[in-house]
């Protein structure tokens, strides 16, 4: 059956959501079918209707830029009715509406590409009887159900690059660098980039910090021969034990409050070991930019892997990567809960092993 | 028990050798363990010795490093023992001889990374009682036995920037561009990089192309409005048929006389299509350059895992990727045959999906 | 006056292009003005006319973009009448048949951004009452009155990035790389890489070369412990003495002949040192891809400079960078002659004060 | 006659400066001359000597290296006794003491790289009779006597990506972007990048601004149909007419009381238009990372130049670009005054030319 598929990208913007975009115009174009692009998520469904059509011609240069070529949504009907681990209902009212809207449209099957709010809403909609598939789409990495999303490996890599710099200039001076980077509730980003540019130290929220542990680090380093340092340091850490810690999900206006962790990280090692001390917040660099190679081809797999699920008839349903294969599974098992970095998995383990600390207490047995 | 590891590098170089280099040195420094690096792979071993200490302070600078900085064999008694998919067995006198140099050298265990060549002597020397433990290592991905092996994605980041760079000037001037890619048996870079980089045709060893059907795919480019097409052909990529074909093995020399298969597609190509044909053989750049951030991270985690499996005594192991961790799987699961393109697998049908045509007789129905 | 300024970009096509269009237009959008972006250079003013408008919306995203999204000629009846060194005359007829195309277009001003080739086109055009302006573009730097040309810088840093990538694996496998440059009669993107790069050897077609001199380097370099080399090669080398020295300009046809200059000195040296040697042709990848900063920035100050030069009638005048400032001069003082490497000039002599090679004779004495 | 060359770096590290020392070494070595490396800049030559001696071997693999590796002075007796526009007198005593170490250290000729204040430095010490010349040095390019310095390009090329990052995000999410950027008293980065990267308002220290000017930019751009904007800010732009306007060099720790300019052009514009505005301090990212090709090649002539000039003893004098030579002009000529951007100069008519707003009083006209 011919199919008219409707695609809306959710939530932030992420390096790869056009490449994906794509993937799914090239391959429904293979199938004869059409398809129409809803601008600024779901809320481009409403009326009046915010849609363009996606043709072979109007996306054939977009697989390499950064961002999204529908926008993303802010503010509107359907914002803040879901967040990280706890999905929030959507009015039945709003539900109805917008199905209305889908089929005046004449969209037959719908693709969401998006993170945990977005995926939450679109199972809803497929609880509601839309024909909606879904793909993954967080630059944190912290979805359930798929090894990885695209737009981690763009993120990673930015970062990864930052570290690089700030290794020089921090070598040059004998100075200390803290960098600062997304992850609110996960350390993805942190600990792998981490790794990957050679961090000193990594603080992550999964694992609450002692200013202490970060302190003896640095002297170690010290005694050593090494005169600077480089702290990776996710915008979700927090020290252990004080007020800040995470016990669930803080309001951003709170955040705000706070002051940047990367600030305060700085300003407590000058404290306690004397030294010249730097800061960069990495922040939206992290998400625009154009995708990397691995996050094109991830992010193109995903959007044929879409087009194929509807092909299929496999609704409610969300494109994985289970490699070297993309799979279908279900949009529900990978909402709800965020992936976090385990505090004693693999990769924490290799960071230990490699002499980085986590900042954490038991470094200081 | 405190080591004294031996860490080798074989076969042609590969961007993340020095990152796996560095990881093993950070986490046997960790344990207090030394590290002996040994030149020229296996042939360091053999009087007279040819080593170097690694320690934090040499290895400090060579994390974003590409190549090996402990040189790769040339010729040599180890050469040519091996190869893909056809181990040759090593002289007993030979190993002998080297077990007596790593003895003598005080070398408690080894560590080897590389290819299936040098997984292959290294799985000799385990049969023979030398404690060894593996490192996977190819530019190809062509490795059972590991979801992905570290330089792969640098290649493909490598392969897909010359795509990109040849898709403005073929686009200016209305061309039609073949970029000739590494993989002699296995056509995973040319088929990662040509979904990445947007090609028009992917010709790879595992499926056997028709001129004919590369000709009607630039056609049907023509009819849509494209005046201009991107080939991606893997080295080993042959014509259906054609006293060529892939049967075995071919010898280096052998395929020296024929010429690139790059040039012959574009000959072949301006004769059948009229079009003006260009080749690029992207040939060393592929693997000479700093890794990427992936790789630096895979290669990282690689070189701490070969130490914690000398820790466990897993000898005979080689660390693998099993998504999001490091496993030890046995070396022997690893070497005697290769990894290739599946020709009806998720890759490949992506591609179709995608519209890219892979030259095949099939498409001709 | 309000204008309507026809823009068209002929030759190659060079990293940059685009940024100048969008100068042209943006400076345009500010006076008021329309501009006409005419496709295949001079070509499509003949008709039937080849012309689409460009506007803020339709260059809004072409500044990072390589290639020209007006394309570039190839054949047609502006083709062959001019060459480096040697401008053809073009047939009053066919000038007078384009100057009506002009008139009919509403075309009120001219911009050729171009090469020697196109600014002698253009200089014609000039001559003979149209009113046109000029933007220098050679990806080679090879023009004269002005000291740069965008497209150069991103040419060099192609070839730089690639000899970074043969140096690691150069250095693992003691090997000797060639990589041959874009450089038919100049070899300014040779040596300027060649140095930036790190090369051990550089030929350039100003300076013809003896083998026995590359030799000798390569034999000094293995005393001083250093058992690789590199080897930017132009492709207008030539050995001195040689019946292929260069006496004038060279026939495509007869440089075909005679194979690669890259592969000839590659086999040499394999000869005459016994070293294992490989070459790379980077060909197309250098003129291929988005421009440098530097280059984006030097092509939108030409682009709004051609409309400052329209705005006060200096027509026959071209764009040129006389730093820090964008001048106007003639477009007669830039064709006719290209600009090459001075052997004796402070490039050369810096490149040969580093201890590298320039194959001369002098160099064995 | 043989020499001893000492080389020291001053001042804050800067892509191209370990290029720079390796073209001294390789020239130095091709004389047969000595290279003796100061770290600390001069403060390296006061007792106990803090030297290292510099050889091809030791310095083959810098070219690309960010930073240097003879580190940054901080504090010190040499630090805070000059600065922009005003050079202190350093005390007579530590003048000899300096002279005598050099003496000791049989050093014979000096080569300081750096900026303003350590050439300012260099040159008494060249009037107090010590053989110095010098190598110009600056992120900012804000130098006398030379077209550019390297380091400016690195930079500019680092700003020009956040910038190519930020768009992308910003357009997705119809957003306002303020980067600021480096440029305490000259905004060459910052209009560079602005102009490179298609900012829409560039501010600089040069062009006091109207946030009256800012918010008519943003509201033109609206009525075009673009919903975000992208705004470069040099951190020493200043609101016109406002108490922290530049009346003369500001001290640091006054700066740091006002709080970022970034973070108070994003307040204003969002309080004035009531966009979402986000900002991003670039820091130390602009000044960290290897150099760009460009900057590599004009580092390594100035090194070599350095060499030729103790050659010719032309002491007192700096390497300077005169395109496309390098020449020696007095150090003198370089120091006391810093080189800022026209208000009506070149640069920023194209900037005007191109509809990007300096934020001045006169756009409100």
């Amino acid at each position: 059956m011919a199919q008219r598929v409707g695609i809306l990208t959710g939530g932030g913007d992420c390096p790869g959501l056009n490449a994906a975009i794509r993937g799914v115009v090239k391959a429904a174009a293979g199938l004869g079918w059409e398809v129409v692009g809803i601008r600024r998520g779901f809320e481009g469904l409403l009326p009046p209707h915010d849609t363009r059509a996606l043709t072979l011609e109007s996306t054939s240069e977009i697989l390499t830029l950064g961002g999204t070529i529908l926008g993303a949504a802010s503010g509107g009907r359907f914002a803040a009715k879901t967040g990280h681990g706890e999905a929030g209902r959507l009015p039945a009212e709003l539900i109805r509406e917008t199905q209305q809207s889908i089929e005046k449209l004449g969209i037959t099957a719908l693709v969401a590409a998006g993170g945990d709010g977005t995926l939450s809403i679109a199972q809803q909609f497929f609880e509601a009887g839309t024909p909606v598939v879904a793909i993954p789409k967080t630059i944190d990495n912290d979805l359930q159900a798929t090894v990885i999303t695209f737009g981690f490996d763009s993120a990673v890599a930015c970062a990864t690059d930052a570290l690089d710099r700030l290794q020089t200039t921090a070598g040059s001076h004998g100075r200390v660098f803290v960098l600062e980077l997304m992850g609110r509730y996960a350390g993805w980003i942190a600990i792998h980039a981490g790794i990957a540019g050679g961090a000193d130290v990594i603080l992550i929220p999964e694992i609450p910090f002692r200013y202490e542990a970060i302190a003896r680090q640095i002297e170690k380093l010290e005694k050593l021969g090494r005169n600077f340092a480089l702290i990776a340091v996710a915008e979700g850490a927090r020290e252990e034990g004080g007020e800040y810690a995470v016990k669930g999900p803080m309001r951003a206006d709170k955040e705000a409050q706070l002051g940047g962790i990367g600030e305060r990280v700085a300003a407590e090692i000058k404290k306690r070991c004397g030294k010249e001390t730097r800061t960069v917040v990495l922040g939206h660099l992290q998400r625009g930019g154009g995708p990397t190679t691995f996050d094109r081809l991830l992010a193109t797999r995903y959007g044929v892997a879409a087009v194929q699920m509807i092909a299929e008839k496999q609704f409610g349903m969300m494109a994985a990567l289970r490699p070297p294969d993309i799979v279908a599974v279900p949009i529900k098992d990978a909402i709800g809960k965020i992936r976090t970095v385990p505090p004693d998995g693999n990769v924490v383990r290799t960071a230990r092993a490699l002499g980085i600390s986590m900042g954490a207490a038991s470094e200081l047995a």
